[in-house]
């Protein structure tokens, strides 16, 4: 039997380091209160060149002083850093790289920065390590990708780091952990900094957890990314609401369910308290939500629709109505929010029987992709939504709706509904033979293309043409069929004849909204349970506050 | 447009509710510390009949002081109980039912239970909602399961609620999480109270989440569940580890992964400073590993193979040793592991290449259970880890490695690896035609047979006989014939004629030990980097300490 030969080895490297560098500033900070105009030399002494960075950049909560303020480090001393970023939302995250401080980014969305990655990319200034959905990158953290320096942002902080983080807690759970548990160096922005404890409205993160707080020079960027005015709402996106709802909703009884964002399923939490009601289905479908707290839900919720939303982060202006709301939201003992993006996926993945949602481009299998021509934009939290997941165990009635053989062996299904009008505005087919994104793929040097959702885990095709119910065609061939019998005029639509179509809608595996007992004209903005801001405001009896670019009166 | 109708309902019946309870037991209480010798009445008064409860039942950590106590409750009182525990492990846990405090019970694993939650089923005392995996459990915590209440387990709090879970932190920052925010009760077991927060060794809780914490009569209950002794393992497990390291870690490069509990994995771990070396693959495959602290992974440990190790759990007596290997695991600042079961499934689902894992039976297209006939024994993670996440979307060298066509539409795949003997013990094939977990389903009344791994998500079968690699199987029928051709002298296994076996070998759809030139006369003991337990804690240069069961000498 081989001996064991003592290990030479040190164990604590990561410790040490650690150590060595909070000594490094340690004359300047206040315990752990670092001054708010030295952080730029601060971050210089906690920061080496190759360090994994994680900064906080989320949908609603950005650490934007502290990103502003590591682009303003000397690239002389810091460079080379490998950025970890939920998503990629300020022209500052991308100086970084411009000016050589960071060279590899792993991120999960860019949105508005998707044109300057592909950019920064084709010029050779960034590296993408690859593209995530937000729970896989977090998942990399404990892996592959764990953390030396964590930037974060939160609403208030104690002197000991006990953390506030607000509403939004969204990301900051599963950065900090990460980092903190491996002996990582963790620093949170705050707006306010009070003195102790029991000044903080309640404990989102330990203090035990966090390194340094420092007071932001303002208060961190937020935006309201998940309200819907229900003016844009157009008719069409009425009718394939009624379809959702009288063709999907209520055939499988979907009673736990994520949204994605987008006029269409506004619309169909609009109509829920209108069209829905007349069906009689209160109390039958739509129970259980994981979604931000869209304000064009606040009718049904008023209307005794929803019995439970668990969050992934906030919505500026929805905090009072929240408040007001605790048996339908997660709010702590202080009476805000609680979101946390990595439950919320976990729940939109394993707990909820649907995911709908939009997209931009759709091929003739069903594969979809937001991913187009030059725009790198990432995945978000689609790509887990917005699958099937096989290790899920436990039944619903819409899981079990999806077994089209009776053989115990075979498992239910996550209803996954593509939602897409036949074209984008500027006449542009949704519809296309290949999506742009194998070409962005290809020309970004990825191993694969990005695909949002592949179409093997797509089980309807909704547009306003009707509904494709692909979860029960038995070839790749019907498949292919169904779904141009619902794309329109685009190419992919004229590619299937009519006797085929017939045939199709005749064994109900496509319905027009007429199988369905639907009158096109029937799909009319007066069914909306609100046409404007103000009636959102109203139905809330006056609890949601819209920012100002949403108001018009 | 429909006018909002002002609504007279009530939203915060539950923090209402939640107010009334406390108010019950503020005479008895001091501040958030209960008294523990009045803790049954406490719980008749912060508990109503029909309740949701969850009970910290784990696999290392168990809320038994809290468990016993509820089980001494009057079932005039509290009755109609819905437990949530995520593992069924303790005789008490099937007292609440036989008593007719508890009726429905949803967990993910049961265990040494398993047998006893069968007969309770037959005998009409207890329903079962559901069976899950770990995180699908958590996820409904957020969904259509939001607790009442949640008692759970900790080594040290403060006066203020504040918790020091120790190494085992586990499912507790879930399972308190969904009860906090939701204005449920969460009351915590401890060891040990101290005053104030600086006498605890770090924060894993914070206070402001917990509502009372009780003294517990006695330490919780925590086994040993992941030791393995070498000395139990066999010539088999190391031929069966050969071909795994020979002939799917290295064919692959198998950076990070998640090995099963078991003498096959154990052997695996011990092989790898002797046969991995020799084959030249240190620093190229098993860098990053999600599993519980392993004994057996430390001579790989201390000889360099391993970068991190995340955890879902403890172990008894592998405290000392991750104490001093901070820069492998996951440690907190008191140095003391921080383990955490929701991001360690996250990055066991999401984050590796590779789940293996043994199973106790096998079907003809490599669909597998663990519950076999009366033994309702539940999934645990198997499920998650075994299963591949379509929504995963970063590219590694092992999950690329599956895709047989090159399209940039095909994704990869996560290497999903069952490794079984042909015969369990008592000369019990492992292949079979009918997995028993269907009948089993079919007399517990579930909808589908509780199947732990399904064959779509199956890579890799390995046996003593040699790898099928079924991801290439281009049909159902050469599938089949793969699964046999490792089935050995099983009735399935007979079911394939030599003339196949040979072509699928010359094809290498099949690999035999002596096609990897691996000589089973090889396949001895004395490669193992410890033979025993003793060997263990010698390559810990003596920071191991076995529990005393393991101890030999």
């Amino acid at each position: 039997m081989p001996l064991h030969q003592a290990s030479t080895r040190v164990w604590d490297t990561r410790r040490t380091e650690k150590k060595r560098r909070l000594e490094q500033v340690r004359a300047v900070a206040d315990g752990k209160v670092l001054p708010t105009d030295k952080i730029t030399a601060i971050l210089e002494a906690l920061i080496l060149p190759g360090d994994r960075v994680v900064l906080e950049g989320n949908n609603q909560k950005q650490a934007d002083f502290l990103s502003r303020m590591l682009a303003k480090v000397s690239p002389q001393k810091i460079h080379d850093l490998h950025m970890i970023m939920p998503s990629v939302s300020l022209p500052e995250h991308l100086d970084l790289f411009e000016q050589g401080i960071a060279r590899k980014l792993d991120f999960a969305f860019s949105g508005s920065q998707s044109l300057r990655i592909s950019q920064l990319l084709e010029d050779g200034q960034l590296e993408i390590g690859a593209i995530h959905t937000y729970i896989e990158l977090y998942a990399r953290l404990f892996v592959d990708l764990v953390p030396n320096v964590a930037l974060i942002a939160g609403f208030k902080a104690d002197r000991k780091g006990n953390l506030y983080t607000g509403a939004s807690t969204e990301d900051t759970p599963a950065l900090v952990e990460a980092t903190a548990f491996k002996d990582g160096i963790v620093i949170a922005q705050v707006n306010e900094l009070v003195d102790d404890e029991t000044d903080l409205p309640r404990v989102d993160i330990p203090g035990s957890w966090v390194d340094f707080v420092v007071v932001a020079d303002r208060p961190f960027f937020i935006e309201p990314l998940f309200t819907r005015d229900p003016r844009l709402i157009k008719p069409v996106h009425v009718l394939m609401a009624m379809m959702a709802i009288k063709g999907i909703y209520a055939k499988h009884q979907v009673q736990s369910l994520n949204h994605g964002i987008g006029f269409n399923t506004a619309a169909i939490e609009l109509l829920l308290p209108t069209y829905g009601e007349r069906l009689g289905l209160k109390g039958k479908i739509c129970r259980h939500w994981t979604l931000n707290p869209h304000p064009t839900l606040i009718p049904a919720i008023e209307s005794g629709w929803v019995e439970t939303v668990h969050c992934f982060g906030g919505e500026l202006g929805m905090e009072e109505y929240i408040r007001a709301r605790p048996d339908i939201f997660f709010t702590g003992a202080d009476g805000s929010m609680r979101s946390n993006r990595a439950f919320c996926q976990l729940a939109g993945q394993y707990a909820v029987d649907m995911f709908i949602g939009s997209t931009l481009q759709i091929d003739g299998l069903a594969n979809s992709s937001t991913v187009t021509r030059g725009r790198l934009s990432g995945f978000g939290g689609a790509p887990n939504m917005g699958h099937d997941p096989h290790g899920r165990r436990h039944a619903t009635p819409a899981w079990l709706d999806m077994i089209e053989e009776p053989d115990p062996m075979l498992p239910g299904r996550k209803l996954v509904v593509q939602m897409v009008e036949t074209y984008q505005a500027g006449a542009k087919p949704s519809f296309v033979e290949k999506l742009e994104a194998v070409d962005v793929g290809k020309g970004a040097g990825m191993p694969l293309a990005p695909v949002m959702i592949y179409g093997q885990d797509v089980t309807h095709v909704l547009t306003e043409e009707g509904i494709a119910y692909l979860y029960r065609a038995r070839s790749m061939e019907e498949r292919r069929a169904m779904v141009a019998a619902v794309a329109g005029i685009t190419d992919i639509g004229l590619g299937v004849d009519a006797k085929r179509v017939a045939d199709l809608r005749r064994r109900e595996l496509v319905v027009y909204p007429e199988d369905m007992g639907i009158r096109r004209s029937d799909a009319s903005r007066s069914l909306l349970a609100a046409g404007n801001i103000a009636d959102l405001v109203e139905w809330s009896g006056g609890l949601y506050q819209p920012p100002a670019k949403f108001r018009s009166w």
